[in-house]
């Protein structure tokens, strides 16, 4: 763990005796050096992703510690899952405000310490600095493939099937739910928050999708811009049966299950489900996946045009624009 | 390059366009997926390292933003060459205030782009996020060595002598001569500032260092502080001699070249020179590669024990405990 700032060396350098239990690859040293060495398995290639989580934009500053530092991290690994790749290692650079206590940093570290047993991944280096600002995450992190076998998110093609895994919008009521009071059930209360306090990746998923996926990304800006993305990098166009979305019955309860809810968490965002297209031959293996893992809901059909489009149960296109949804 | 929020979607999409043209590796994808992929050179392993700079502590808000972007990533760069590596290419994660015009970040994708030729690198990734606090900068570098053959920072062993590329100091002066009104000529501010704004990261020289040098770091958070970091994973004690270290002409002229402007030189930080031990024998040879790059000083020695020690003209330890130096 280096230290970018020296005016607080002390602290840092208890930080740095807190994260080296994590640094448990050989390639880490214990953070006891510069930088890390990382050697890909024979036959595979590294699949790299940075993801940066900010307080107040990306999670709350009284959420608890530990969940601050499970969802930076998962934030990363959702991106590893959606493109097929094995969880390695990671890398994290902390902008840390004084306020801080050891504490707080304490809980932090054991949030890494679980999810890092979770995902089978080590500490591979960090950068601790302070900041005048808020506290900010930046994780990269690291995964495996086979040589050639990234699902790539430009490989949707005309004729193939959309899916999604879990249910959409539960991580935007559950944003909802924190920001004030809300009239419903503990439970429903709970799954909610839950849901955007720990997104789960999709990682068995992933794998399972290698050679069987077109194309696949993570749900994160919201399910219909993300598709926008995927529909733009691979020429086509998607269409979505609004009908199909699945809802948690979580869900359903705050929000109902009618056209405007439907719209509401297609728009939603942070879900960190996978998004994927499939040729019609593969269609069926593909539902078999989800007896062993997350469940998986065909929700429409890569065509030829550009864009992204929302269908009513009539099938004509609704036009709507919200946040994060912009490629309409 | 992803966007972790969706508040800002328009914005973001043009940041993005500002720099897919950056991403010209073969994984990179042009930024257009969610990660990158990097399969090492034969017989190479991949080194990584990240470093965060953040406004108001690693630059000043006004600094010019191609300066910024250039130490951004010179920083991680340094690291590179301390551990013998060559470079390759890096991730960015932003965290935009609201009020940075694209003009501003026009300027900095630019910064990139020249550093990139530069350095041989290319973008392969990034993620931009929105922050109610002050700019930062996180990147995450990679670079090639031969299997095995990363220069360690516990490499250190009795006997061996210890050198430091450059100068030291320069960049504390720099950044004392941007922090208020200092009496000096035109020459030395602007070479001051400039080696504040603009380290230079050795790589020729680290490279030349491969099974050369037994243990080597970049000093960033300033040598006395940096040759601790040594001493303590190598197990060994480090010996410098004040009078040895090389100082500018233009630091000379702000600060003079007695005991205390030596040690202020050793305490200062934001060098980013190498420091690093070679075998005795080894030592001639290290002063031959000095003609063919930058300039080369020995300044110390390992010796049995712990710690790090600066030794006045008589040999005498010297005493001070001063920002940045808490391993004395």
């Amino acid at each position: 763990m280096t230290n970018s700032s020296s005016d607080r060396p002390s602290e840092f350098a208890l930080i740095a005796q807190l994260f080296a239990p994590l640094a448990d690859a050989p390639g880490a040293f214990g953070l006891l050096d510069d930088a890390a060495v990382i050697a890909p398995r024979a036959g595979h290639e590294l699949i790299v992703t940075t993801d940066a989580v900010v307080e107040g934009v990306h999670f709350l500053a009284d959420d608890p510690p530990e969940l601050i530092a499970k969802k930076a991290l998962r934030v990363n690994v959702s991106d590893l899952a959606a493109k097929g790749a094995e969880p390695l290692g990671y890398l994290l650079a902390l902008s840390l405000p004084a306020h801080l206590s050891l504490e707080w940093l304490t809980a932090f570290a054991e949030g890494l310490r679980q999810d890092q047993r979770t995902f089978a991944m080590s500490l591979l280096g960090g950068d601790t600095t302070a900041t005048p600002g808020p506290l900010s995450i930046a994780i990269t992190a690291f995964g495996h493939v086979p040589v050639g076998q990234m699902i790539r998110r430009r490989g949707a093609r005309v004729g193939d099937s959309v899916f999604v895994s879990g249910t959409v919008g539960d991580s935007g009521a559950g944003l909802d739910l924190l920001r004030g009071p809300r009239d419903c059930s503990h439970a429903v209360r709970d799954f909610l928050v839950h849901r955007y306090h720990e997104p789960r990746p999709r990682v068995e998923l992933g794998l399972a999708l290698r050679g069987v996926a077109n194309a696949g990304l993570d749900v994160s800006d919201g399910l219909l811009a993300d598709l926008g993305h995927m529909a733009d990098a691979s020429g086509v166009r998607i269409e979505i049966e609004a009908q199909r979305l699945p809802l948690s019955a979580a869900l359903q309860a705050m929000w109902g299950d009618d056209l405007q809810a439907r719209i509401r968490a297609a728009t939603a965002g942070d879900d960190y489900e996978l998004v994927f297209t499939v040729a019609p031959s593969r269609a069926d293996g593909v539902m078999r996946l989800a007896r062993n893992s997350t469940s998986i809901s065909e929700i429409g059909r890569v065509v030829k045009g550009a864009g992204v489009v929302l269908l009513d149960d009539n099938g004509r296109a609704i036009s709507t624009l919200k946040g994060g949804y912009t490629h309409f």
